[in-house]
This record gives C-alpha cells, structure tokens and sequence, in this order.
C-alpha cells in the first residue's frame, strides 16, 4: 500500500503519473478568481500564528466543526487559538472523503513540510511545528505568492474600490507575480440588499457623481469600469441567487431604481427587473473595453436569520439554491448576443445538476472568435472537490471542448490555498490518463502533454490575455 | 472470478474486508425506522409459506414484477401462493443490476441457508426449501428479530395509535429487543385527504378531546406527543410530497382548519399554509420532549388511479416528485431555529438530485449540541441500493461529516429485511476501503474502525439515547 | 497499453468481452428512431466526398468545432469541402472524452478501413484514403445500409409525407432491410410555431379535409395515422420543450384552434392546454391501431435566434430545459391510462437529472401486457455517450427490469452512424461484465447471454411487432 499523500497522491496509473509529473506540475500558476485582500500583500502580511492564517476566516472549516458537534465557542467564539486550533484537528482527523482532509495535509506538507497525517495525538506539536515556521521572516504574503508559483492574480474588487494597494502593488517591480483587481458590482445591483441606498451615495463620492437616477448610475458604472480597467483588470464578476431574466425599458428600470433610492420596498418582480437590466448594461460595457465576465449563481446565502445577526456574511451559512436557472441563462445569453454584448464569459452554478445544463446553454453561443469564448467554469464552492471536479470535467468533455478549458482557480481568501492548483492538477491528469488506460483515447504525449499544459496554464494566459505572464 | 455472495460480497479490496469482517459484521442493529406491524411481533407471528413472508405486502417486487410483464393475477390476483412465488422467481432471475436481486439473495442465505442463485430451474426446490424452514417453531417474528441481532427496533405509528402492542412486548423481559413506536401524524396535517374528518373524528375519541379548532386539534395532538413518550417513543416522522412553507398566523391556521371540518375544499395555498402551521407547531413539541424529527419528502404518491381504486396505497404505484424543495427547505429550518424550535433532524428526500441541496441546506443550522445534529438520512426506498447509497455516502463525505451519520435502518414492513444493515455495511465499508486504497485517506485502522463503529452503531445509540442499548 | 479501438474497445474485462464477442456483436440492428431521408435510400444516394456525408447536416459536430473557436466558414460557410474537413480533423484529434472522437474513430474504422487515430499531419491522408472509397461503385446507401447488418430501420416523417419514398423502396424485394415511416405530428400540435397556419393548410390539401375546426383536425390527422399504418408504420413520435398537461374539453380546445386559424396569438395556457388534448387524442389513436409512442421532451431548441435567422433550425443552437416535468409526465399517463388509451410508450428526457424520475414515473403503469410496456428510451442526444448511456443503463438497472430494455437506436441523419449500435453493445456488455467480475451477479451464461441479446435485438424485435425481422 502507497503513503498518503506521496508523490504521485491522487494519480493512480502511470499515464496520469507522467501527464501529471512532466507536462502539470511545474507550471506557474494564473490564479484568475480570488479572494485575497490587496491590502495584505501590499503590507505583506505576517500571521500571528496557524490559527489565524488558517482558521481566521475560513468558513469551509467552520461549517465542518459546527457539523461535527463543536461548540461555536472554539469556531468564531472566544477560546484561545490554541484551544481553536487543537478541536480542529480532532475533527479533522476524522475528516474522512472531506475535501478539507486533502486540502489540509496539501497545505501542511507544502508550507510547513509535514508529511504525515493529522491525530487527536499530534495536534500539540502540528502547533508547534506551524507556528514556527509562521514565526519565520520568510513566512510572508509576498513569499507564499513566490513560492506557489503564481504568476498572476486576480483580487475580488467592489467598484468603489480605490485600487490603492494594487497600486502599490504594482510599483513595486521586485515582485514578480501581477495582482490585479477584478470588478465585482453586486453591491451596485442586489438593488433589495438592506445597506442599498448608503452604498450608492458612497459609490457617489468615489466618483464624483451625484447618482439620482438610472443614467448617473450607469455613468458612475463606466467610470469605474473604466478605471478598473486602466489598473489592469481584466475580468469582472458576479454574484447571484439565480439569473435574472426579464429585460425591461430604460424607462421602467429607472422608475424603479428611484422607488428603492426613495425608501419603497420593491417586489420581487421588480429586482428581478433591475438586475436584467444591469446586467445587460454592464455586459455591454465588459464587451467594449475587453473584460471577461464571470457570473456565479445557484446559492441562497445567509440562510441563518440567527447566526448572521451574531457574525455576518460569509460565515457558513449559505446553501445551494434549488432554483434552476438554465432557461433564464439560455434567454440572458441570447439578448446579449441580439445586443452584441456577449464577449468572454466564464459560467459558474453551485448546483452540480446544472453542469450539463450550462455545458449544452453556453454551447449555443461559441463562435469563432476564441477556443471556449464561453466557459463553463471549474467547478465551484461545494463542488469544488474531487467528486465535484471529476463530474465537472466529464460534463465538460462530453459536451464541449475540454482541450481549451481556462481550468483552476482558488477562490480563496488565504494565502495557503495555492496547493488547490496542484489538486485540480492531479485531478485533471487522473482524468486523461484514465481514459488512456481504459484505451478512450491513444496514448500520444505530443497531443496528451499539450491538453494538459492548455487547461493548466496556457488558455488561461491567452484567454485573459496575459501572453507575457 | 469468486463465487457470488461469498463472505466479501461487496467487498472489493483488502481494506474493505478488514474494516468490514473486524469492525462492522458483529455490531447490532439499532433499526431506528421501519413499518412492520408491533401487532406481529406481540402475537409472534408465524408465515403461512414464503409467499406470504415475501410477497405479502412487498411493492417493491410488485413493482418489478408489473415492469417484467407479470400478469397482475400472479402479483395482487387470485394465482395460488405457489404460482405467484414461481413466478416471482422467475423474473427475478434476470434481474441484473436491481437491488431485489441482492437483496432477496441474502435474505435467502441469512434465514434459508440457500447459497446458490435463483433460476427458473431451482424455483420448486426453493418453494419447498424455503417453506419447510417457516414452518419449523424457530421462525416466528421474535426469533427473527433475536437471529438478526437487532437490539433496537422503532415502528411507525399514528397518533390515534393505542400502542397497546408496545406495551404488551415491554411487559415481556424475556424479549431482548426494544420494540418503540414512532410519532407519525400524517393524518393529522395532510388535511386534502379524503377520510380527514373521520380521521379528526377518531382521533378526539382516543383522546377523550372534542376536537373542533385548531386549538384543541393542538392540545390533542400535544396528549398524543406525551403518551408515545411515555411508551418510549424517540423519534418522530413526517411523510411530505414535498416541504410546505407558508407561514400564517393562528388565527389564519384555524379558519382553513375549520373549513375542512365543514366540509369545504382548500386550495392549494390553504393546504400549504395549515401544513407549515402544523408542522412548526409539532416541531416546538418535539424539541420539547426531545423526540428525534424525520422528514420525508419528495414522494408523488398514489399516481395510477385506476389501480388506487382496486388495491389502495402503498402497492407500487409511487414516484419520486419533480418539485425541488430545498430553499423552502431552507426557510422552514430557519424558522424553527428562530422559534427555537429546532431539535435533532433527520432529512430524506426521494429526489437524488436533492443529495448535495440537503447537505448544503442542514449545514447551515448545524450547531454545537451534538455531532450532525441535522442529518441527512440514509438513502431512501429509491435510492436504498448500491448505487443510491453510494451517491449519498459520497454526498454527506463531501458536504458534511461522515464520521457522525446516524447511519442505516430498513424502512420494511418485512422481518427478514434485516439484512439490509449488512448490505449497508459492505458499501460503507467498501467506499472507505476503496478511499484508502486509492490512496485518499492513510490506512490507520485506530480511525476506520471507530468511523465504521460510529455509523454501523454508536452514533445512532447516542443520537437517540440508546446508551443502555 | 492496449491499441486505441481495438477489438475490445470498451470492454475492461473478459466477462465483458465474451459478452460482446459471442452474444451480441454479430446481431442484426433494428433502428427503431431514426432521421434518414428515404428519398436516399430509394434514390440509393451516392456522396460527392467525405465533407458532404460527414459534415453536411451534423449539428454536433458544428457544435463541437464552434467551441473550438473554428469559424463559421468553416462550418457552415463557404469555405471549400477541404478546408472544412482539415479544421475538423484539427479540433477532432484534441477531443478527449468527447464522443466524436469514439464515433468518428469507429466509422473511420468500420467504413473506411482506417485503423489509427486522427492527428493534424494525417487530416490530409484521410481526405484522400475516404475519398477513394467514397468514390467506389459500393459506396451507396443501401450498401452502407446492408453492410451494417440493419435489418429495420424506422425514419421519422411529417404526417403529410406522402411515404412514397418508402413506398419505392418496399417495392424492391431485393432490398431485405425494412424501411418504414415514423408519424410525427410535431407540426400538428405546436400550434405556437411561426407557419403553423401554413402547415394546416397543406395538411388539409394532403387529406383532401377542409380543416377549419378541431373535428376536422382530429379526422385529418386519424386519416394519416390509418395511411402511415397502412404503410407499415409501428411507432410515432414527439418532441416536446416539456411534458404539457392541462387537460380541458373538446369545446375549449376547438375555440383555442380556431383563435389560432384566425391569425390570434396565443397564450401560454392556452398553448398547453392544445397539445394535451392532442397529445390525448392522438394517443387514443395510437392504442386503437397499435402504434408504439415515443415522448421526446426536455429540450430548449433554437436558442441562439441570431443564429436561426441565418441556418435555421437542427443546426447545433439546442440545449437541454431546465424544466423537470416528471409530476406533468406521471398525471399524463395517468389519464391517458383513465382514458384506456395508454399503449406501449418510449419515454426519453434530454435532461440526466430526469432518469430516475423518469424510471419511477412508468413504473407505476406498467402491466402484464408486455415486458417493459413503458420503456425509458435509451440515452438521448446529449446523453447519447458512454457517461450518459452508463447513468441511463444503471438507473434503469436500479428502478426497473434492465432485461426487458427496448435498447439502443440512432437518432441519426447519417447513413455511417450505425457504429453508434455497436458503441452501445460494447457499453451495455462491459456495464453487465463489470457487475459480475465484481461479483454482483453470478458468472452464468445462460442468463447473461440471453439478456444481452434481449437488448441488443430481441426485445426490439418482440416490442415492435417484427417477429419475422
């Protein structure tokens, strides 16, 4: 019986061996979708200990414990890190088919040299071994970067952002990885977000335009999108429940734009109105100044009235939505392309059982202006592990051009979560080298070497349009 | 190639053997859902032949015998006993790939010692085998349940239910397994039923309650809660075609309950709304007394008319409901964690789509008062086979905590159903076998065995307070 | 390492393999559901190049090149024959786990002797080594036809075909495959459809009816139905977005058929509401003069509507509905049953999601009328591949009686796409190998053989009525 976790973890025959070792595994990495803050790698943040780095913000892990039985006490409560950092590990030990086993022990043997597995035994001294390393000059934002290889990374940014830490990033000529900001409007559109109203008079003062009406919104959008784009963004991004689609006249969104502004509480019908149309707008903008769009839909967040009044956002309680939005996308497609709106686009859905969905909408809309000008992008959030890949990559396949996939990305705030590149790496070549062995396809490394190296690096370079990356 | 149904039926590498034959095999059964009748284990039924014992209510091979083209004589019809099991037999035979298949073969081990498969050939000898083992004195319904090696067993009853079975097996110290009943009120909230009223009619005799409100529906209802506690009920059960939730006030609640006892027909939107009251207010009483909830939902019962008419519900003619319920779902947990209302929960849907949605959706009212307080139950009736299983194994490994599910129970009106645990086992100890194998969790046998312990046994004799048992 | 698409392709171990190669390799196909012009056949067309017989009218193959970024000129454009063939076998020779890749490299093999694998250096040797067998005497429809061992092949046709094509071709007694007309009224009942009054208008001219009523409506279409009998016609067939169901009167009907006449658009209900009577009558029909039903639903057509303007439809801007009508489909056959007017029925969903809910669905109809009197259809469309015909096979397996599986057709407009048969045996023979190498079913030939040829020929042959096939 093999080692966890050894050399050839994950790739169980020799095809998958080679593709993985010789064409994958030295690739830089283009992280195309993040969540890290500018501000920590332009400080280049130190952490105070694992506990922090690992556990500070990491709601993956937090829903595990809650589901395990641990006390909210030892997740985001008042317990000392130590004490948070040991239950986690008696938890974890038994993690069994979780992808936060993989990650985990990925993250501990990369940046922390363990190679051995987690026990209620050994939680005392992975304390020690860790915090030691943390507590090294080297253990910093910017060398985490340069030693995962990245070669360009791309933050999550709300328009009225001011850049200033890409900025500063970016003067900075010693550091080799690009950090470029993407443009995230969801505070701009989720028009029935309580904090509406304080948010485009903040979006106001950043630009320097009084937004009263549909029109000055639109015009303090193309600012912004513009000025993302004069900082190096090249993709955009949003966040929906579902797709809206009910496209409305000019006249009627702004009608309801200045209800909400007012005070009055829309109906659904009339969201879903407003957020057609901006989504159309903004399309239209993305396609004129170059920027690929990116739409994240199929999860119902902050499903937990009573955890959130406690701790917020983004704290594990959100869910995949059983709503399903494949005739709306197909429609919202459609008008874009009518409207010739429709430029790159990455697709992504919580629910798995939209993937062949997606697969065969956005197969509607390829054409010959790029491999894959729209994506069904990897596979997401809950989905974002192996079964979850693997049922993405075979939809992909069977449905679409796998060959020209823009592949992986973290979507992670932390700066250890670089080794999920390597995963979906190693998942990637099993793949392919599984169909090889099950003789699905002839073992040719010029054509097999080549697939891989497109879907771990070199579509990403072209699509986005990093070709000196 | 080995013998079918040897000891490693299921069993596809070394891992898997040692996690199963060392830790699983031996364990009790704690059977904490199922349907047979505690008449039948009061009176210590004894079959007439293995017609009755196998056939007799069995709509899952009634089923398979309508698809194979059985003349409905031979399944419900007036063929004699001995035709209708030869036929039986005879597609059974060719069924490849269905869980009957296995299923009936290891029933014909485990309690007839047969070892060999099932042909049209050896259909006589099994009729004759089989019945001369009923008719020895061993086999009735309490050597059953003793040879099984159940130690827990927890039938399904109705509110108006005397439990006076159960309280005649308690009286027997003799009698080793404890046989509790189950709280199941359908009759009491699916108010569109025809029968409500007679339903409401019996249900205020057994109380000794006038029930003429909702109020006193409530307090009867409440009695009712109280004396299946007293008696040793633990768990309670809800059958939903799918998750109603439309909150309304009591006063609302009230006036559509009094316009079924007056005769009117309900809307759609009225049936919704009583259920969601009713199922709110029956959830504070479980949380209460601490019952275990279980909500089934998913099902589109009673689909074919015309054979409802000839032999009534329950004979096969169920499907599974193309509703997705996972954001009502969502909102009805919410609720009763609002309300403080939110026990132990157990969720099933029929809907194998719903898999990653549950798991999704419980996740967020996880909590410290104990490992998977909500679960996601066992893969149901539909999904009670290898492939069902595993797609729920893998869900629930992915999504949440394996390590803490309450595991299986047989949901069967049959007494030899039992091994259906074993059946279990195999998987779960085949998908964890084949994890280590593939090299996805190190091969320590200190974590397995006590993961394998936990889901065949410990987690459901603490979840339900079974310590003693 | 095996060679690509050897003589076990597919099949991954020896059970499977002797399955294959003594049961079913040699077996005659009936293609039950297919799109071929029986103008072809009786004019036992001929091919200007491989272009033409490959590239003419295959959406999936457009679908597959657009996604690759290959301009449309290369399409459907009017580059030359070449330049289309070339950038073809570029993107072909990338599409790993794709099933072009499997289809093309099993009708490169089958029809033109060619054993390798398609690269970008060989494009041009192929164009030459198929043209070369193109261009010979023998390469002509009803050669590629009897070469293929089809011994029915069922085309798909307008009821206001004339069938005179398949008249020409009954009428050669030289030609031993039967070719026989599908009835599909598609154009009858999507009274939504631009052209519809048109197409009434050449349907009464057909029938020499004056349809201006729903009576007459219904007359027209039970005279077709009697003259496709007439003509040897043994199934129908229909493709549906989703299942209709909103049952009304004959009266209600008639008024929304004769809006439409008038040139009045329709609502949605209203449209409903129209083709569930049609689809009830035209069922009763079906029954009465024994014709087999297929239901094609779960499809979203012509999304692209830049696109349809400029090729029209079947040109690769389908996608897969997001609407399950699983509950719509089980009160359809609900009511057709009620009406006695439910006969044998080829149930197929474009959505994967649908399987099990369509397997649970008919299964509460079926009767001892025949094996499998409902059948879920074989893997449609974008399911029509080795991870959708496994999923398909193994949810049938599960929910229902495999043995009794009506099995595999082609749904294609190739005369080259009979290869897809052997695809299926190849899948349907590992599937059931794999079961018993892990010792899910016992070793036994006589039961495996004979359900091997069930599926691959004779339920096809018993279900369809052409015992003398």
């Amino acid at each position: 019986m093999k080692t966890f976790l050894d050399d050839d973890f994950l790739l169980r025959n020799d095809v998958s061996k080679k593709l993985y070792h010789d064409y994958a595994k030295n690739l830089p990495i283009i992280d195309y979708h993040c969540h890290i803050d500018a501000k920590e790698i332009a400080e280049n943040k130190k952490f105070k200990n694992i506990t922090e780095l690992w556990l500070g913000g990491d709601h993956y892990k937090w829903r595990f414990m809650r589901a395990a039985g641990v006390d909210e006490k030892y997740i985001t409560g008042d317990a000392t890190d130590k004490e948070k950092f040991i239950k986690w590990i008696e938890v974890l030990s038994m993690a069994i088919g979780n992808p936060l086993y993989h990650w985990s022990h990925l993250e501990l043997k990369k940046y922390f040299g363990f190679n051995g597995y987690v026990t209620k035994d050994n939680a005392e001294d992975l304390w020690e071994l860790c915090n030691k390393t943390i507590a090294s000059d080297d253990f910093c934002a910017r060398n985490i970067i340069n030693i995962s290889n990245v070669s360009v990374l791309c933050t999550t940014d709300d328009p009225a952002d001011s850049l200033e830490y890409h900025k500063a990033i970016a003067k900075d000529k010693s550091f080799k990885c690009f950090v470029l900001p993407s443009f995230r409007p969801d505070n701009a559109i989720l028009i029935e977000k309580p904090g509406y109203i304080d948010y485009i008079s903040r979006l106001s003062d950043v630009c320097q335009v009084k937004i009263n009406s549909l029109d000055t919104l639109k015009d303090a959008l193309t600012l912004r999108v513009n000025y993302f784009k004069e900082n190096g963004c090249v993709v955009s991004d949003h966040g929906l429940t579902d797709i809206p689609f009910n496209p409305v006249s000019e006249s009627e969104a702004n009608t309801i734009f200045k209800k909400r502004l007012n005070g009055i509480t829309l109906s659904l019908d009339e969201v879903e109105k407003f957020q057609t149309y901006m989504l159309l707008f903004l399309h239209s903008k993305y396609k004129e100044v170059g920027l690929v769009s990116q739409l994240h839909y199929g999860c119902k967040r902050d499903n937990n009235e009573s955890m959130f009044e406690k701790i917020g956002p983004n704290t594990g309680f959100d869910a995949i939505s059983s709503v399903t939005s494949g005739n709306k996308l197909a429609d919202f497609l459609n008008l874009l392309n009518n409207n010739d709106s429709l430029g790159k686009m990455i697709v992504y859905s919580l629910n798995p059982n939209d993937n062949d969905i997606i697969d065969t909408v956005i197969a509607c809309f390829q054409d010959g202006k790029s491999a894959n000008k729209l994506q069904h992008g990897s596979a997401w959030w809950f989905n974002d592990n192996k079964p979850g890949m693997e049922k993405h990559l075979e939809s992909l396949a069977n449905n679409s051009n796998l060959s020209g996939f823009v592949g992986m990305l973290t979507d992670s705030r932390s700066f250890v979560s670089y080794t999920r590149h390597d995963y979906f790496r190693r998942i990637l070549c099993n793949y392919l080298g599984t169909l090889v062995v099950n003789n699905e396809f002839p073992e040719d490394y010029e054509i097999l070497g080549e697939i891989v190296k497109k879907i771990s690096y070199k579509n990403a370079a072209l699509y986005f349009g990093f070709q000196s990356a």
